[in-house]
């Protein structure tokens, strides 16, 4: 049976309580000063990899949109990563936070050392916008709900637990506080106006769950490979490498 | 500067030295006995998806392949897992192994409960042979030169160590150990022949490391989901599910 817009929405809202991953232990330990300075710089090598990918995986979407109006309105996402006049953008806020972390930017822009699985994860997201139905594609996008309820609590841990973290190095991160919103009420907003069968509701709520993994098996990643006991898969990057001339810790 | 075909060979074989995932700490778990009964199952449910998806990887690569009698040589590894009259094939088998540890057949087949991380991984090498030339796809085949060591020591370790270990419930990997030489051994000689310049050689090597990362990055997933401190991913499968009406431990 197909369920009401506000039901539909409360379901989707549930998914993000039961698996974003804001409930993962390693943001927990990022995010309480737990996490050691490699850790905090295997978090920005992989995680760049994912920011480097949306907007290729944005221009997947976009090149399968007939509707010009459609298109104009998902655009700013790619500018918003991109850069545009007066805005640096996003991938080059995560290279002053890579900086600041003591990381040579141009290695972390190169992807090498990236964690295979985080290649693989974020991968399966650019090839499921660009293989799905358009409904899916736009609820996968829908973690964004979830996100600026992250970024504030990732600014407060990092600002209080972190020497490198300052307002230079977590634009990123204040940047994305209004750019998610404004995105992602458009995407709400499309979703349940597009969701009007109940195949088409489960199809978008799969999509969110399937976001949803691509996020947490990010993380997985992470804790598994470089938080104790660290198990470094070969060629995954090692501590002590990839660093600025003069790195600080 | 292109290697001769010697030197080239011992560059593949150098990388299974290296990289392959016979030196996975879940490995040495599974085989001398320290894995706990769901741990074994965990790990059927999750390698029967990488089984079941390996036609269908063979099949990708057929469908590129306008050579008709590299196509006659590539058939038998689908016939292998599909099976053939008189011949069960691998995914048969390897249900009998998910039965005699007690998990019910179906639930495996339905590849519920595989983590997400198997599955990005394993949708990676699909997509891999389906988007790659043909070499790399090859390429990415010869893990299998470092197959049947894995399966001997497999089959003595689990014989020795697990109840639920005998001829019938061990048979996919007996199999293996004479289907994947007369596999490998054609697909190493067509590299060797069509890799035969140094870009050639180069891209036949980083597919087999892409690979080596396929099956490694699996057994990440499954030490961290299931070995102590076990952080199953939202989704995945649960100990005590699954089961079979009377579970054998």
């Amino acid at each position: 049976m197909t369920a009401s817009r506000e039901e539909f929405e409360a379901r989707l809202r549930q998914i993000g309580a039961e698996r974003y991953h804001d409930k993962h232990p390693f943001h927990h330990l990022l995010h309480s000063g737990g996490c050691t300075p490699d850790q905090v710089r295997a978090w920005v090598i992989n995680r760049y990899y994912y920011q480097s990918r949306i907007p290729m995986k944005d221009a997947a979407f976009m090149s399968r949109v007939e509707d010009p109006a459609l298109r104009r309105a998902w655009r700013s996402r790619i500018e918003d990563h991109d850069g545009r006049d007066g805005n640096e953008g996003g991938i080059r806020r995560w290279l002053r936070l890579a900086e600041a972390v003591g990381l040579n930017a141009d290695y972390v822009a190169s992807a090498q050392g990236v964690l295979p699985a985080t290649r693989f994860a974020v991968d399966a997201y650019v090839r499921f916008v660009r293989d799905k139905t358009l409904l899916e594609a736009v609820a996968a996008s829908l973690t964004e709900l979830f996100a600026p309820k992250i970024h504030a609590a990732r600014i407060e841990g990092l600002l209080a637990n972190y020497a490198f973290a300052d307002d230079s190095s977590l634009s990123y991160f204040r940047n994305r506080l209004t750019e998610a919103p404004k995105d992602v009420a458009f995407g709400l907003e499309w979703v349940l106006d597009h969701a009007d069968t109940a195949e088409k509701q489960d199809a978008a709520a799969n999509a969110l769950i399937f976001k949803t993994d691509v996020l947490w098996s990010q993380l997985d990643a992470l804790h598994s490979a470089y938080v104790d006991p660290a198990r470094i898969p070969p060629g995954a990057w090692q501590p002590g490498t990839g660093l600025m001339a003069q790195a600080a810790e």
